[in-house]
């Protein structure tokens, strides 16, 4: 298995390369033969290469078995008048490996339950899988402006073609049926038009292949709601790429601790992307202090969708939780008298 | 002042009447003529004319000097293949006054401290002015489809201008100064052209007219975030109209009672348009037990922003904090031993 390391920038290369310390253990343990190779992408591939995104990066990508990416972006990158921006190596990146599907689990670690801004009777139970579709939307639509003076007008046009919405709902529903055969799917359709055909194509898909799985639609506002005063009443919810741009980083707060998310970005075939939700924190990078877990988290979830190695990836999770058991903490995660760990002993310790 | 009444479905006409009666109770504490007239929009306009917003509505609103109004919608109207919804009435009604302005305030009410769904510590001095622009952006661009089969596609453009852009962050910006002279722009500039020209004109506006307001950008995904694990720390947010209709609804989960909070619709001049932001709860229309108290404290922001009567104002939202303190609770909002009045009763005691 050949496995493509993506750092990036901020604390990317700390945190990955305590992923890659953890896959190598599995490997060693599972009698498996993992080989990694680093490439660039985002801020330091513009400070070396002008691109954030440079094609040696996406070869290496399209030959691989699956690619673990860190976090990219920083302050150095942030003017707005630079010709590219780290964030567009990460929309090249989806878009030239078809990567369609973005799946973001969101659950709570029993170690961590007063880690929680929400109300404990209210947060417990939670365990949403979403299914963000991440190639299509305003996020790749037509854009222009038009217009002088007051009239300069600035589009970008949100779209779904029907062929778009059926594999991600497909994707969506297959999964709903390995947990617990139910599937929300968000949209908003009362004001846009690619939402009413989001929402009558879900229903297509779902009536003809999954009448098993149980169905149901949610209105974008709505759901802002219901995740903060009811999350634990959905599993498996699907949504368009801007709709779970927001959606999932809201529910991201649910389990209070950030630096424990993974997700997946998947295709129809091909690699997949592996990634922690949280940024590059250039503020802590540097320091050691980073919290690995979400990335080592990721590395698990690409055993188990990309490489078929299931025991493996349990193993991992199981990793994960003993040493919160055994009170070991990084430095988000600290509360009042327990003390931080490094970046490196976190990793070691899983 | 001639008040306009748009009771509107479901629980619509109940809360309207309570607002209507403290209205009436204020004419005649402070010696007011407030004179008071019923149209039709939404569902009941559908029925009864074919058209959510008939002219004869449009015409009475135009020469009014506020409007209030309860609600919209229910599951009569909800087909999706019917001719029109009763949320177009809505739709049209913002674009037809020039209602550009959307404010939505969330403040913790002390005595319901513990209804909300956030654990206290976090949500504790939350107090946010939100201004969402109503009148553009992807709800009114222009839309369409394309292609057959497969390639099937929905699209809705989504498009600012210099001038929609300037005119709302100058209402913002102004209200900014009158409370703790700090304003937050949420946009997605790092993915949508229209966020750019946003985040641009935001800021022209604010270095050239407000330079004395502190002014910071925050991106919508992560504006999601911080409604949730930091609410107390924001004061004016504004932000585009369907960014302003995800998060305003997540921001008014805060409070943990929906039934507790207004909005107002702006325009240049003209009709300011006053209504609760909760929905007509068709489950309970026509039992009594609806909470008249958003639509209540709506009516005390139609005197305060299109009359301009601010005693008047004060004088309902002390009477309203009072009924609260008097332990007075309608169903949604009793909790535990606290017995639940009726709608009227709640309109009665304010
Ligand atoms: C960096 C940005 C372009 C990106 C997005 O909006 O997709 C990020 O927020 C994400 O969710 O991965
Ligand atoms: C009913 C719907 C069209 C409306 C909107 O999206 O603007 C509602 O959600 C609101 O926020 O007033």
């Amino acid at each position: 298995h050949s496995i493509v390391l993506l750092p990036g920038d901020g604390i990317g290369p700390e945190i990955v390369a305590q992923a890659r310390g953890v896959l190598e253990a599995v490997a060693s343990r599972f009698g498996h033969d993992f080989s990694f190779s680093s490439h660039r992408i985002g801020g330091i591939a513009i400070d070396e290469t002008g691109d954030p995104l440079p094609a040696e990066t996406v070869d290496a990508c399209r030959s691989a078995s699956a690619i673990l990416l860190g976090a990219v972006g920083g302050p150095r990158w942030d003017d707005p008048s630079a010709k590219t921006r780290p964030e567009a190596g990460l929309l090249r990146i989806r878009k030239e490996l078809g990567l369609f599907a973005n799946l973001r689990p969101i659950k709570l670690f029993d170690e961590l339950a007063d880690a929680s801004p929400l109300r404990a009777d209210i947060v417990q139970g939670t365990d949403i899988l979403f299914f963000r579709e991440l190639t299509g939307g305003v996020y790749f639509g037509e854009s222009g402006s038009s217009g002088e003076g007051e009239d300069e007008t600035a589009f970008q046009s949100m779209t779904y073609s029907r062929r778009e919405i059926k594999r991600i709902v497909r994707m969506a529903a297959t999964a709903a049926r390995e947990r617990s055969n139910r599937l929300t799917s968000v949209d908003k359709a009362n004001v846009l038009e690619p939402s009413r055909l989001w929402r009558r194509v879900a229903a297509e898909v779902m009536t003809e292949e999954f009448p098993d799985v149980q169905y149901d639609v949610v209105l974008v506002d709505a759901m802002a709601m219901h995740l903060i005063n009811r999350p634990a009443d959905f599993d498996v919810v699907v949504t368009g790429n801007l709709f779970g741009d927001i959606l999932t980083d809201e529910a991201s707060m649910l389990p209070g601790s950030l630096g424990m998310l993974p997700s997946a970005s998947l295709g129809e075939s091909g690699p997949g992307l592996y990634e922690p939700i949280h940024g590059s924190a250039p503020d802590i990078a540097g320091k050691g202090i980073a919290n690995p877990l979400a990335t080592i988290l990721a590395a698990a979830m690409m055993l188990r969708h990309s490489l078929s190695l299931h025991a493996e990836a349990d193993a991992i999770e199981t990793a994960v939780a003993g040493v919160l058991a055994d009170g070991l903490r990084t430095a988000d995660l600290a509360r009042g008298d327990s003390e931080a760990i490094s970046c490196e002993a976190m990793g070691a310790a899983v």
